[in-house]
This record gives structure tokens, C-alpha cells and sequence, in this order.
């Protein structure tokens, strides 16, 4: 059950943790190897945004062209820009630029409009260092910033932290009713905007540069955070027909979203597809080269919902499926995110279903987070603590197996074992919660294979992005038919593919017109109204699957 | 001498009048014969604005469009629009605005732009009314502005209003020095922007609709003016070598202007030449019709400066003259604007020597205008009291004449006389200040016509301008040598020229691109550069001219 359904029956205390008492696994510190610059890549070439630096005629009084037309001249012969697009603010301080640059300016704009590039700097050219871009992918959970050189398209530091937004909501669905009332709409863009913010400052800190020296910023994420980071109104998302207000935002500056850059600079939000398939989804597709392989691609990113597209240079399919928020550790009793003290693999001996596991930062557990629990469902069902429908066996002769409040539930972790300060159980209901959650998943693949009538174990490919991709084990996560199942070898871990695919399309306008181009590419196949969904969905919630030759190596393993 | 390059002696107070405390003599309550709809004016062909009613498919689950690109797609089908342009604000009201209308939505957007539209408003289908308009010209004394219906093009209201910066400097460069200190560029921004709006509240209140429904504005003035009210700072127009910062500024939108309209209206501020012939000078050209005629056409528009224009349908060429506001009542000891009070016109009895006046509003003389002082000073020369050279005839037996505290004066009103409070003098020191004036204007003709090799007496058509230009006496004006000597009826006096272009750039777009091409093809002659503007300006200095055979007529009275 989606919390957002859930029915309060008595009296409820709901406690918002505030989100500085929020503990941290992020990438905060290092370069990972995932930002790696495109091979041969040319800003001369590739780069929308360029300088060029101009020894402008002072005027005279044989020659008395007013400022504008003079730096527009000049850029028209020295640079072959045919027209130039500038706000009010820039052309107030031209002659100032101007005239305290003594006439030899370095001027910057960026050429990714249609029709006019716009202007973003005038300054002396005397003064000039490199110049700086963001990529920024503005996920429901963590938010993660690139800053990047864009003269050699380095990442020069890079830093994570939980989305803000978080404290008044887990999910988009409860951002979105927070949006909707008084000025929830304003918080939560204020709360992104800090988010993002935070991060630009502490890692131009890093870099030693002022965030004012950054000119572009190219940002992904999912529709709902598009739509509350620049303050539009994101109801129509949540509600049948599901309607996104803009999939395709107009390039902005920085000043009009609230990034802290230089306020002309670009703000270029990548294009979604449609309420539940955003931004993130053609930035993967584009980072992870599905358009640029014959291969028959599954690409799935699974958070809150699971975005699958399936795919290969030709053609491409996508959905949405709702999975709810277990696999973010949300929506269970001990569940928590991937945070110190989460546990995340866990291993039950099969004689004495004794468990054994590992915690985040090897300290005492706290709870369970989502690859934790897929591991944990798995190695119940193996060791026959779970049937096939996801019971618990009370039969079974240990003390790990007992009625709590929620029902029959399985204990982890007792009280004080490893430093625990209390019993650490997963529920019945937790494990009906996994089992919706991994069957809509599973069906999304089933529908988007049926549609195009590729059968699932013809995918050459399965391509996982999301962080929480990182952590899965795959084996068991095909235990509990949540990823077809199929040779190990074809499935590959991409992390955060959003953020890598928001860098590429900073870096190279070829990139940022496939973005588009996957965008508009895409089927986009609404689940809701599916009844082959819901079969398939139905089918799905069994453990692995109602039928068990999807899943070879499973029944391998049950025999 | 300027004022503002007067030194203070000694301790001095400067009162700065309430702008509440001017009287006006303002037209603000009729529809002056001067606005007059174009021939055969048809919005459909003419007008960059446009509003179309789109019935859109509202969305369902069998087509999950965005709202922007269904508005996007239906502009393009039903109206031709490529490519539409908005504002992020926009973006955020249009899944509300869609909603309310029910999908049946007026679209109104102004194709003025290059590449693409612009969006203005979208509202219910069943709600609108007729779209509104207003030319506005913000003159350096008077701000004059029309309300429009583009539909039909009739001047529904219109209205004037002294300019409220007049507290804050009489004449541009002072207004541009009070610009450069502290927050005066503000103050004055803030100024213009209260007189427009003030003027906007009452046409809107009078023709019984909402500012909001205003959708364009064109706006007209002279380069200071223009810098002013679009914030931007004018210093470089007041110092050598006299650049403006902007001729051509962008298309802008209410909001970002401060013009009370809808936010997301269009503000076309319309192009100048130069520091000193601003966008009023092509608008007055457009609107006088000297492009479309073959007669060699001077076009004159005096005020603080007196800016001319010489030429025909095939050339053009342009100087300005900074002429000192002495024909705005200024720098004048008992000068005062065309205000209630004003002596506008005087005859003087060529025996007695004794004068006699009309005052508007026939109330007691307080001081004398611009076109009293010409009027003044030509009686003064016909009846023997001036010299050539403007020295005042101190052998006369007549009271009138004495040594004043400035000098030789001539009394106009005695202290007591028709209820006038004090005397009222002109004296030698504002004589000169006149003598200068006027030479600077008519050395302007001269330069032009040297430049073009076309003599003065061979100009077919005198178009004189500006609100001033209304109230001269022609045969005053050629008697001091302000205006060239030819047959009365080659003069034309046309008002206020601006207003009337920006009225015609509003409502045509051919009209709009002929200022354009206007603003383009004039060749500005800078006068301060030029060494025979100097001896042209040394031999006007004399009443009427050092060469007499210029002005037959006025020789022939003097004999």
C-alpha cells in the first residue's frame, strides 16, 4: 500500500525527520570513474557556450555607434554570430563592461538557441579563466552536481546530498499534494534550490572559483523535480490523465530558476517524456548508448518508480511502473535508506535460518534498505521461511520466526546483537509491500516485451542505472523475480546514468540534440491503462513468478 | 550659458518645485484630430499581434501530450506559428489557464519578433474583448500617451502629463547627471515609469477596462529619455564622444519595463539614431510622411535641443542642436514653461514702444514662454527697442527700458499691471541666451544643406514638430531668424510627430519596419565636430542674420 492511500485509524504521530539529522552516503569527496571526458572531445567543435575576445575601435567622435551595436558588430565579423539575444540587466551594464575593460573584451554566449545565441558575459579579456559548467541531476531522494571545465570538460569536483525536499515528502507523489497546498510549492523550490545550491558553493570552494564564473548549467531528473524546481505547478502529474505541464522546458538563465551561476548563464533542463518517464530517462538512454547499439537493450532505473525502456538504435519503448517506495527502504517497518547503520546484504543458513549480514559503515544496525531487503526476501524464500506467495512458515522449529503486531515476521536483528538498540523484523506486510514492488517492475518488462514482441529472454542487454542499482545483487534480485533471469554476464551496473548523461549533453551540442532526439523518439506506453499490465502484474506477485520456467535458475536452485 | 555649467558664487538655495505644483496646460481630456486611423487599416494584415481561438483536445489517457506542446502543436495547425517564445511565469500559469478556460482558450501573440512569436496571454475563449494598445512618447517635459483598440485602431483615450522628472532636472543633461549619483537613475526610472502609469490608470479608467488588457505598448522619446525609463545609464550621452549605450533595444515585455499592461505584453521601444536624435526623430519622420514624398523636406522638432532632418523620399540627413531650453521658458529670468500664466504672444507699438500680450487662460501674467520670448524678441527688434546684435536701445524715451540687476531690460508687465504680482522683464542676459538658441537651430539648417549642396531656399516643405513647434507665429520665428525665410505656406505645423509615429509603428507593421529603415538610413551629422557649424552658428548670433539677403521679408519691414 502506497503510503499516500493509507488509512489512519486512530490516533497518528507523524514525525518529519529534519533533514540535517539525515546521515550521509554520498560521494561527496572524490572524482568517480564514471566522469570520464568524452574521447576527443573539443570545445571548438562540440561546445555550445563560447568566448571570443574582442579588440573593439573606442568610440570617436568619427565614429559614434552605440555600445550595442559596436560589440554586435564586432561579434558578427570576428565570430560569425549572426544575431545576439540579451536581457535588459546585460545591456544596462554593457558600458560599463565595456568602458572598464578598456574596449578589449572577452565575450561568452552560448549558441544552443534557435535562431540568436545569447549573450551571458562581457568582461576584460585581460581577466578571464576557464570556463564553467554544471551538469545536475535533481533526483526525488539525492541530488547530485558535476562542475565541470568546459574548455577540457573535466569534472573538476563533484558532490551528492540528499534532495531537501525530502523532510516534506519521500516520494514525488506526497511532493506533489505538498506543492498543492499554500505555499508548498515555494518551499519546495527554495528547498531544491538549497539543495543545489549547497552543493554548486561547497564545490566551486573546492575548485577555488567563484559561482559566478559558471555560465551553463544542464540539469536532468524526473518530471515532478523539473516541475517544482522551476516553480511550475505539478498537480496534473498525479492525477488521471497524468499530464506533465512542459516536457520539453525552454533554455532559461540562471537568474529566472535560482541556480547559483552567473545569473545570465544557460540553465538548459533536458527534456522528459511524459509524467513518469522525465529528464533522467533520454539523459540514460543517451549515456548508456542504447541509441547507439544494435543490441536489443533493456535499460531500467529503479527508485520509487521503475522507469524501463527497452530498445536498440531503431526504436524505443518506455514505461513507468509505480513500485512504491520499498526499495528506497520507505513503506517498511525497519526500512531505511541507504545510510550508515542500513543493512544491505544479508545471507540465512538454510539448516539453522540463522542470519548473517552487512551493515553500511560497519556499525550497529539501524534498519534495512532496499538492496537489503531484496536480499533478505531472497534468502528467506531459498531457506523456506517463505512460500512461494510470500508467507511465513510458523511451522519452522527457531525463535527468528514470530507474531509481532504486523503480522508474521521474520527477526534480523535481535536487541542488543552487534549494538542494536532494538529488534530489527521484516513483516508480512513489509514483504507484500516488496512483492507489489518488484511485480510491477517485472511486469513493466513483460508489457514493453509484449508490445513489441520481443520476448524477454531475447534482451541482449539489461542496463541498470539509479544508485540503487549499484548495491543490487543481481542473483538475488533475480531470486525474487524482480530482473528477468537470464546469464549474469548481460546485465551491467551504470550508477547514476542521468547525471553522466546531463554532463555529455553540457559538453557536446550532438549530445544535447540526441537527448532530444531519444526524447521524441520514445513510445511512451501508459501502464495504468493496461490490462495486460495488470495480468502480468498479478502474475509477478508470486515469488519468483506464477510461472517458475522464467525462471530457470531459480527452480535450479529449489530443487 | 547652460546650467549646468553655471558656477555658484556664493551661497545659493535651489528650489526644486513639487511636480504637483504645476499647472497644466495639457491636452487630457479629448481626442485630438490628430489621431487619425490609417486608411484602410486592417489588423489582419497589419497587425503584429494576433489573437486566435483554439478549441484543444482536452487530454485523456489515449493522448498524455503536455499542456505546452498541445498549445505548441494547436498554434502551428491552426495559426502558422513556428515557434512560440514564453517566459517561464508563463509556463507556470498554463496548466491552470488551460484548465479554467476548459481547453477553449484565446491565444493572444505578437509575431513582431525575429525566428519566433511571442506568447502574451491565453485566456477563456468566451471571455475576451477587443486587444488594447498604447503609444507612449516620453518627451523631456511632456509624456503623451494614447490608448489604443487594435482592432479597429481608433484612439479610444488619450492623455498628457508633464514628466514627473521635471523636479529632478529641467532638461536631459541634467536629468542624465542626477542619473549618475547615487540612486538617481532609479528615482528617475521610477518617475517616468509613475507618469506613464498614472496616465495609463486614467485612459483605462476612461475607456472602462483593466491595465491588464493592454498587450503592447510602442514607445517613443528621445535617447535620454529612453535610457531613463528602460533603466540604462545615459552618462555616455552627455560626454564626448556622445554614445548612446543602446539605438536598437530588444523587444521587451511589460514586466521587465514596468509599463502598467499585462506583464507578459510586448514594450517595442523604438529605434534612435544617435545620442541627441532619439526614436522621436524617425517616428516624426515616419509620421510626418517626409520618406514618402519627393519634395525636399525639412523636418524640424524644437525643444531643449532642436533636432532637423533634410531630405526626401531617397536620403536623409540629421543633426541636433543643442539649442539650451530657453524656447522651453528656461534659462530665462521670467521664462516659464506654456503653462497657465504664460505670455505666448506680444506686439509692442512701434511709436510708444509700449507692449501688449495674450496669457494663457487669460488669467495675470506670471511669466513668458517660449513663443512669447520670439514673439518678444522680434517686436522688440521691428520697433527699433534690439539691435542686430540684441543690445537693448537705452536712448529710447520710454520707461520700459532700464538697467536692471542683469543688466539692460525691457519691462513687459509692470508689478501691478493685470493683476501680475511683480515685473516681468526680458533682459540682455536671456536675449543672448535666445540668440544662441535660435542660431544654433538655424546653423543646423545651414550644415544639412551645405552637406547635401542644397540651399535653404530650395527646401519645398518646413515640417515642424513637437508640441512647442504648435504655438510659434512663423512670422515671428523668421523675423528673429529661428525659421528660414520662404513663403508661409511651404511651413507645416504638425504636433506632436512622435506620438503619432509610435501610434502608426503600433498599429502596422510596415509602418513599424519603415522606422526602422528610417532610424537606418540617416546620416547624422555631428555638429560639434564640425567647424562650419561654429561659423554658421557665430553668423546667425545677429537678429535676423549678419546676412541680410537671407531673410528678404524681414528686410523688407525693416526699411
Amino acid at each position: 500500500m502506497l503510503a499516500c492511500q493509507a488509512v489512519v485509524e486512530g490516533d497518528a504521530v507523524v514525525i518529519v525527520p529534519p533533514p540535517e539529522a539525515i546521515e550521509r552516503r554520498l560521494t561527496t569527496d572524490h572524482v568517480a570513474p564514471d566522469a570520464v571526458v568524452p574521447d576527443g572531445y573539443d570545445p571548438a567543435v562540440s561546445q555550445t557556450v563560447r568566448r571570443v575576445v574582442l579588440d573593439l575601435e573606442p568610440p570617436s567622435m568619427d565614429d559614434q555607434t552605440d555600445d550595442w551595436a559596436r560589440l554586435v558588430t564586432a561579434l558578427r565579423r570576428e565570430a560569425g554570430v549572426d544575431a545576439v539575444e540579451a536581457t535588459l540587466d546585460q545591456i544596462r551594464r554593457l558600458g560599463t563592461d565595456l568602458r572598464s575593460a578598456d574596449w578589449s573584451v572577452a565575450v561568452t554566449f552560448d549558441t544552443a538557441g534557435v535562431g540568436s545565441s545569447r549573450l551571458i558575459r562581457v568582461e576584460p579579456a585581460a581577466a578571464v579563466g576557464p570556463l564553467w559548467g554544471l551538469a545536475i541531476d535533481v533526483g526525488t531522494t539525492t541530488v547530485t552536481v558535476w562542475l565541470v571545465d568546459l574548455g577540457t570538460g573535466t569534472v573538476e569536483a563533484q558532490g551528492g546530498e540528499y534532495n531537501r525536499q525530502i523532510s516534506r515528502g519521500e516520494d514525488v507523489i506526497s511532493r506533489i499534494i505538498y506543492a498543492g497546498k499554500g505555499d508548498g510549492g515555494t518551499e519546495l523550490r527554495d528547498l531544491a534550490l538549497e539543495t543545489i545550491n549547497g552543493l554548486v558553493t561547497g564545490l566551486c570552494g573546492r575548485a577555488g572559483i567563484e559561482a559566478e564564473q559558471i555560465v551553463k548549467a544542464t540539469v536532468s531528473g524526473n518530471s515532478t523535480m523539473m516541475h517544482l524546481l522551476l516553480g511550475i505547478p505539478a498537480s496534473s502529474i498525479r492525477l488521471e490523465p497524468f499530464i506533465t505541464q512542459i516536457n520539453h522546458p525552454p533554455l532559461l538563465r540562471g537568474a529566472e530558476v535560482g541556480i547559483a551561476m552567473d545569473p545570465a548563464g544557460t540553465v538548459d533542463v533536458l527534456p522528459g517524456v511524459a509524467s513518469y518517464v522525465g529528464a533522467d530517462i533520454p539523459a540514460g538512454v543517451l549515456s548508456s548508448g542504447v541509441r547507439f547499439s544494435e543490441k536489443i537493450t533493456l535499460f531500467i532505473d529503479i527508485g520509487t518508480n521503475g522507469e524501463i525502456v527497452l530498445g536498440s538504435s531503431g526504436w524505443l519503448v518506455t514505461c513507468a511502473c509505480s513500485a512504491g517506495p520499498a526499495f528506497e527502504g520507505s513503506g517498511v517497518v525497519h526500512g531505511m535508506r541507504a545510510d550508515r547503520g542500513a543493512i544491505e546484504e544479508v545471507w540465512i543458513d538454510g539448516g539453522t535460518h540463522e542470519p548473517s549480514y552487512r551493515v553500511i559503515g560497519n556499525v550497529a544496525p539501524r534498519g534495512i534498505c532496499g538492496s537489503g531487503l531484496i536480499s533478505l526476501i531472497s534468502e528467506m524464500f531459498l531457506t523456506g521461511i517463505l512460500d512461494k506467495r510470500g508467507q511465513i512458515d510458523r511451522s519452522l522449529t527457531t525463535s527468528r520466526v514470530r507474531r509481532g503486531e504486523h503480522g508474521d515476521e521474520y527477526i534480523v536483528v535481535r536487541a542488543g546483537e552487534n549494538g542494536a538498540d532494538h529488534d530489527l523484523a521484516v513483516t508480512r506486510v513489509d514483504i507484500d509491500n516488496l512483492l507489489r514492488a518488484k511485480a510491477a517492475i517485472y511486469a513493466g518488462f513483460e508489457v514493453l516485451g509484449d508490445r513489441v514482441g520481443i520476448p524477454l529472454d531475447t534482451v541482449e542487454r539489461v542496463l541498470i542505472g539509479g544508485s540503487f542499482g549499484k548495491y543490487i545483487n543481481v542473483e538475488k534480485a533475480v531470486g525474487i523475480g524482480l530482473l528477468p533471469d537470464m546469464p549474469w554476464e548481460r546485465f551491467e551496473f551504470l550508477g547514476n546514468t542521468s547525471i553522466r548523461g546531463a554532463y555529455l549533453a553540457l559538453l557536446d551540442r550532438e549530445a544535447r540534440s540526441t537527448v532530444s532526439d531519444i526524447a521524441g523518439a520514445m513510445t511512451y506506453i501508459e501502464l495504468s491503462a493496461d490490462n495486460s499490465f495488470y495480468e502480468a502484474f498479478t502474475a509477478a506477485l508470486f515469488l519468483p513468478h506464477t510461472d517458475l520456467s522464467r525462471f530457470p535458475s531459480v527452480a535450479a536452485t529449489m530443487t
